[in-house]
Order: C-alpha cells, then structure tokens, then sequence
C-alpha cells in the first residue's frame, strides 16, 4: 500500500550556525504497528520552537542531543489512529514530543513523551499547539510564578511578536503592570500594541532602539521576561530596578551561535539591584500543565487573551520553519501542518 | 587642647582604578559636640570591605555614591564617650557606619547608621567586626537564606580565604556539602583546608586553575558563593548543576575595573540548568541580623567556626588597607585599627 509509508525528518549532521540542506534527511520507512500497550498517533501540527535548534547542538542542554541519524525532536499534537492502550483511545488528541514525522509510536516502551487531551476541549487544534500548549504554559508559569509583575511595575518582554511573548505580555496586562515589548520591525510594533494591549513596542531593527527602549521604560524595569539575549537583554538588565526578576526563558539569539557568545556587561546591576534570575523551563513544570491550561482557555474564552499563528503547510517545511523562526519570519505560534485534523489513518 | 581633633579621611577625587593618592585627603577638624539626642562616638575598629571601593564609584549602587569632600563611608565599631540618648550609653559599644575618622557622632539628626551592641558581649572586639560583624553575618544570609547547601552537594566559594567567604566555606560544612574554595596562593591553600576545613583549595594563581577546578568538583556545582566575578564565576558557571544556587554576593574582580567588564560568557547554562541566582546585599537581612549573630557566636564558642583577621593599625592607613583587599594580602577579616579598645576620650 503505497500510502503505507511514515516520513521522518532525521539528524544528519550537526548544523555550525544556521540549519541547511545537510542538517537533515527525509527517511521514508513503513507505518509502524502498534504492539501491546502501545498506541499510532498520526501526526497533525508540530510546534517549532527556538529550543529546536538547541536540542541538536553537541552540547549539554535540558535533554540529551539529538543523536545523529535518529528524527528530530519537536513538540506536536496527533490523533491515535490505532491503539492497544487504554490511556490513548482511538480516535483522541494526543500531544507531546511526537518529532517530524507522519506516524508516532507512544505508550508502553517508546520514549516518547506523550499524553492524551482531554475529549471535550472546545478549541481549535491550533490554540492547543500555541496558547493552550507548550507555548501558553509557558508564558503562564513565567509570569505567574516566576515574574509575579505587581500593578504598576514595568515588564519588558523580549520577542514580544512571538509565540510565548505575546502571551506574556497580556498575562503582564492582566496583572496590572506596564508592559513594554521588544520585536523586530515596525508591523509587530503595531500588533503588539493594537492587538495584544502592551503599552509601547520597540523596534530592535531601529538604530535608535535602546533610547526608544529607555524612553519607554521610565521608571526601569521590574520584570524582564528574557527570551533573546545578546545586547538586547544588556540592554534591559542595565535597567533593572531593585529587587527586579528576570524570567530567564529563552536566548534565542544565542543558539545559532558559531564562537563564544559574549556575556552580560551589565550582569553586576543583578548584585547591586538584588535581582532574583530563575532559569525556567516550562517542562519542570510538567504536573502543573493542567492548571495553566484551565487558566488560559478560561481567559481565551472570555477575550482576554488573543493568539496568532502562523502555520507553515508541508512536513518537509519543518527544517525551514525553524529558520524563519530565527529569521523573525512569524507572528505568534509557528508551527508545521502534516496532515487535515480530520485525517484518517494514512 | 590639642588632642581634641578628630581626623577625617575625606574623598578628594574619585579613583580610575586602584586607589591613589589623589583619592582622598586627611582633614583635621574638632571633635563635635553631641547635640540632644545624639551621642559622640570613638572609633575603634573600621571595617576594611571591597564595596569601599564600589562606594566611592560615580556610579548607581545600592547606596548613593561618597560625594566629593565627604568623609569615607565605612563600617566600624566604636564606643560611645558622651551621650545624650539613653539609646546609646556612655560606655557602650555601637556598630555602624561610623566612617573613615576617630569620632562619629549618632543619633538624632544624623544620617549615620548605627545601632548598639549588647553591653554583655563575650567576644573580642575584632571577632565583632567580622565573624559576629557584617562579613559573618553576610556569610550566614548567604548560605542558610540562599544557597541552602544539602549534605552531599557540591559549593564552590570564591575569595574563600577572605573574611565572608572563609566563614561561608565553614558554614557549608556545617550543612554536610562538600566544599572547594578558590584563593590567591598556596599558603591560602593549606589554609582554607587546614583551618577552616574546606574539602579542597584551587590556587587561581596556578596556570593550571581551571583544570585544577574542574577536579576539585567532579559531581558539578550546586551553591556557587560567589564573590569575585569575571573569569572565575565564569568558569563556574560552566559547572552549575540541575537546579543550582548562585549567591551573588560580591564581584571584587570587578570594582577596580576601569573599561566595562566583559559579561560571563557561560551565562547561558543558567537558563539550561534552571539556575537560581539571587543578587544579594546583607544590608536588606538588617531586621534579622540579632538572628545571624546570636547563631554565629553561638558556633564560635562551640569551636565550630573559626576566623581569622589581620589588623592595619592606624586610621591613615585606611586606604592602603583597601588596596591590600584587592590585592589578596589579607587573610580573613581586614581591619583597620583606630584607637584601642579601652581607650577614653581623646
């Protein structure tokens, strides 16, 4: 059966800066059965994430690397479309790492992590991959653990356009704080302020974006809810006001990075400022997933908080989707459509 | 009478640097007259610490910069010698930050901070400028508030010969850890591990240091006491385990810079490591120092805990004294001695 066949996008070599036509290959293998205790997810969107490029760097990260030769790691929602396992009912949501590939194989001796969605959530798939998923979780815990912005405090948030900023940035709003977003150009400017209610936006491609940075932030910096790096979160920490948090949640400036990235010149303003800096990882927060989740659909559904996604068609696209993601190139959640939510096994 | 002159060491020019002779001049005046509500205090012992040197920067710190022609801030002990607030008893010894001269005066009307000493302390007076005084109790926030060493971890503390980092060291023994000190020589080696206990010593002297380092701590880092900065932290930094503790306490390597510093380039394992990093000046845990204090003297008596000073006589020898700081000839607590203990008035 010709339509018998699972496409998986796997590590060919390690990629020094940018990912190219050599960081993958396709492998076309046959769609796997399900053994005893296990369960077929056909996979739907996949969720591309800076963390993406850092799960196939030689280095040691949160996970382990990619291992050459093995499909990429990816964030991603399916539907079981065969199964042994009571926990995945036939016909269910699945979401978890599922990587770039048709077919996934979850449950009893499969690596994967996975878990069923609930049957009765009123979303579309797409808000379960960005606001109600990894995404949106991720900015919940940022802010509401670990940012914890006071009425009238001043949050910056860098990569304010993007999946897990925007969504910060309203969280802030929701909390009483003023909220300056950093983004790069003048069109996410305007979304972020017109459609997502932050208070000013800063356009890091502007010569002039750490006066207008300053300008915006008049009484310094409460929370920095850090996604970038680089200069961009210098900048920022030389503004940090006493007893300051910053969200440490992603530097994705860094991690196409060929030499030694430099660091902070402003890190001694976290002494004498007192800054508390938590490194966060929105996976330590696994058995509190539920608990966002809950919140964020509750204000989605009472227009509190907006998303936007960009949905990149083609599993092939994948490797390409994480360099626009490098490049700017979306708005909101970016992820990869493989297959109609509707579609049936093969 | 001639002996009534109170010497001031008064800043003249703020330092590029190291500081010179141009920094500061000695300004003879009278001995002031303690108004109502105030009391006149001989200055016994100042406090010779590396935020001297942060405090005379034209820079934001945790306290207004010494303005031109002000005496030096410092910290110190002294006894009061005329009073008129019952607060401060004749007699009595106050600790404070009593400033580089021989008299200060306290109380109504002064900006001066100080408080009293219980009158029944049974201690050396040097023992309560630095393991009973700021440093030990900076030691004691640090490590029972912050980093919060487990039996078993690892805790590295830089600057460990010096007066907060050696009580540190001890205090992270005490909670079970494992501990490994960096210092300035080899005498400070065998110190450190012969007197104060600590598991093992890296000389930051020895070309091989970093290696040296990586050794010393063959499970990672988990409390990093950090106390210098560049690129010692740095290079702990790149050790940081899952979920480690870094006590921002000072950044001595830092404070005589006169270019900006580079920034830690490992920075980035803070977020993949979800690090927790507190900036941290003891002056915040004031309302809890009778706390530190009392277990401090406690674990001294016991012979838990040990310090060591070295004592520069005479006042005009101050700035001196803080040079020798930045330049690793202290061993434990550095002082400067004023007058001595039991002297009187003039």
């Amino acid at each position: 059966m010709s339509k018998e066949v699972n496409r998986r996008i796997c590590l060919r070599s390690r990629p020094t800066g940018r990912i190219d036509g050599s960081t993958f290959e396709l492998v076309e293998e046959g769609v796997p059965e399900p053994a005893a205790g296990q369960a077929l997810v056909r996979n739907l969107y996949l969720s591309i994430d800076p963390t993406n490029r850092v799960w196939i760097r030689d280095e040691p990260g949160y996970l382990p690397p990619v291992a050459i030769g093995d499909v990429m790691r990816s964030g991603g929602i399916g539907r079981v479309v065969a199964s042994s396992n009571d926990g995945f009912p036939e016909g269910d949501l699945v979401t978890g790492l599922l990587g770039w590939q048709d077919y996934a194989l979850v449950g009893e001796g499969q690596s994967t992590l996975a878990m069923p969605l609930p049957s009765d959530l009123d979303a579309p798939i797409e808000s379960l991959v960005g606001l109600l998923g990894i995404t949106g979780i991720t900015a919940y815990f940022g802010i509401e653990d670990i940012g914890k912005p006071q009425a009238g405090e001043t949050v910056v948030v860098s990569a304010a356009g993007g999946a897990v900023g925007s969504v910060a940035g309203q969280l802030a709003k929701m909390r009483g704080a003023r909220v300056v977003g950093i983004v790069g150009g003048s069109d996410k400017c305007s979304l972020i302020v017109d459609e997502f209610g932050f208070d000013a936006a800063v356009d890091r491609h502007d010569p002039r974006w750490q006066a207008l940075l300053t300008d915006a932030c008049p009484d310094g910096v409460d929370v920095d809810f850090e996604n970038v790096g680089g200069e961009i979160m210098d900048a920022v920490f030389g503004m940090l006001n006493l007893n300051a948090r910053v969200v440490l949640c992603g530097l994705i400036s860094q991690y196409n990075a060929t030499g030694r990235p430099s660091g902070p010149t402003n890190f001694p303003r976290l002494l004498m400022h007192r800054v508390h800096l938590q490194g966060f990882i929105v996976m330590d927060y696994l058995p509190r997933y539920a608990e966002a989740t809950a919140k964020l659909a509750q204000w989605a559904a009472e227009g509190k908080i907006k998303q936007r996604d960009t949905v990149v068609e083609g599993l092939e696209r994948a490797p390409e989707a994480v360099n626009m993601l490098f490049e700017g190139q979306n708005v909101g959640k970016l992820m990869v459509k493989v297959a109609d939510a509707g579609a049936a096994h093969g």
